[in-house]
């Protein structure tokens, strides 16, 4: 069956990749799965058809059959966990790459999406340029010990999986900051992970959306 | 085959149950797991050993027989995936209850954090007190959400899971702030999670090292 996910009408990063469908269809590409792409507009995701779907107003969404899901951490999950590829067949090894799932999203992208915040959030306040500092040594903090863990390995834990895959979209917002350069070997595995065919495929994927709107728009 | 967790030697919060072990002893009582717990100090979470279990510097680990976790999304997964009680068996209903621990650890808890982190974060600052109610307006943006979806049911899926044993951990962070109490329904959704016995004694095994360390401190 199918998949059916949803995605930005109207990128906001005009087609960088950074919207979180593209960890999604990233995961799609990895295991080989076609997927179809519902367009949804910033006031359709606050609307109750939407909000039925993902109660939060955003996306992605998933959406296969009768099943319904949202966050990407626990759509990339069941994608790998259904199919193989993005995580290890050992039942140990599958919990230990779920591990670096979560460490993804709960350990590394809270304090990089509040530091890719702030000039949105409170730019405008007195206190902005203040924080920013406060905001980045906390990124480097955490940026210290993920390098120290990876080292010279290629991904996180044996085999490119769904770890590597949420950490380096959580990764990918540091752009434009500065911060990732301060660490070759991150680098290096986040240009490893954008290098691979599945990537590159999402990526487009995505872009074309954005393409075709700019087009269309003029 | 025993697992053992590590926890705070020293309870930064006196034992009222908001340190991340919690969430793992919770976990395990739900099951019928036995445990064995390894207390670290401050000191040694910044050590070479403990970084090798933890990365980040953080608890609890979890170590069961050649298998080590950290990340207690991870481990509470982990240990739900492997037992019976925290996760339906149905497939798609899995990845549903899935869906709310993340939901739990990348959508809620982050803006909780943060309120909860900023007067140790920049309560000097001459920013903090503007921040503030930033702050709890972002947070009262995802209780509005979360609030709606739950409506009058008892737990966010269904039968109680590790979601909601994850999202009651999460809403108990706000103990104090007020903000929980402007939503009845969450407030009584965390006091009947707080109910369950397993929680009450997950609650008192956490107390009791507490409760044993001021005794042989006095």
């Amino acid at each position: 069956m199918t998949p059916t996910i949803t995605a930005f009408e109207q990128s906001p990063d005009r087609g960088q990749g950074m919207a979180r469908d593209m960890r999604v269809r990233w995961a799609l590409e990895e295991v080989g799965q076609v997927y179809d792409v519902r367009l949804v507009s910033f006031k359709a995701m606050k609307e109750a058809a939407h909000l039925a779907l993902q109660p939060f107003g955003q996306i992605p969404t998933y959406e296969e059959g009768d099943l319904a899901l949202f966050e990407t951490g626990a759509i990339v999950l069941h994608i790998a966990d259904r199919n193989t590829g993005l995580l290890p067949a050992d039942a140990n090894a599958w919990s230990r790459a779920i591990t670096w799932m979560f460490a993804a999203l709960n350990t590394l992208e809270p304090p990089i999406l509040e530091l890719e915040q702030a000039p949105y959030l409170d730019g405008d306040k007195p206190w902005h340029s203040g924080r920013m500092r406060m905001l980045e040594d906390r990124v480097r903090f955490r940026l210290d010990q993920l390098s120290s863990r990876l080292g010279n390995a290629d991904w996180l834990e044996g085999a490119f999986s769904a770890g590597d895959l949420l950490m380096a979209t959580v990764l990918r917002r540091l752009e434009g900051s500065g911060l990732l350069e301060e660490y070759p070997n991150l680098s290096a595995y986040v240009a490893r992970a954008m290098a691979r065919p599945a990537y590159r495929r999402a990526f487009d994927a995505q872009l074309a959306v954005f393409t075709a709107a700019s087009t269309g728009a003029e």
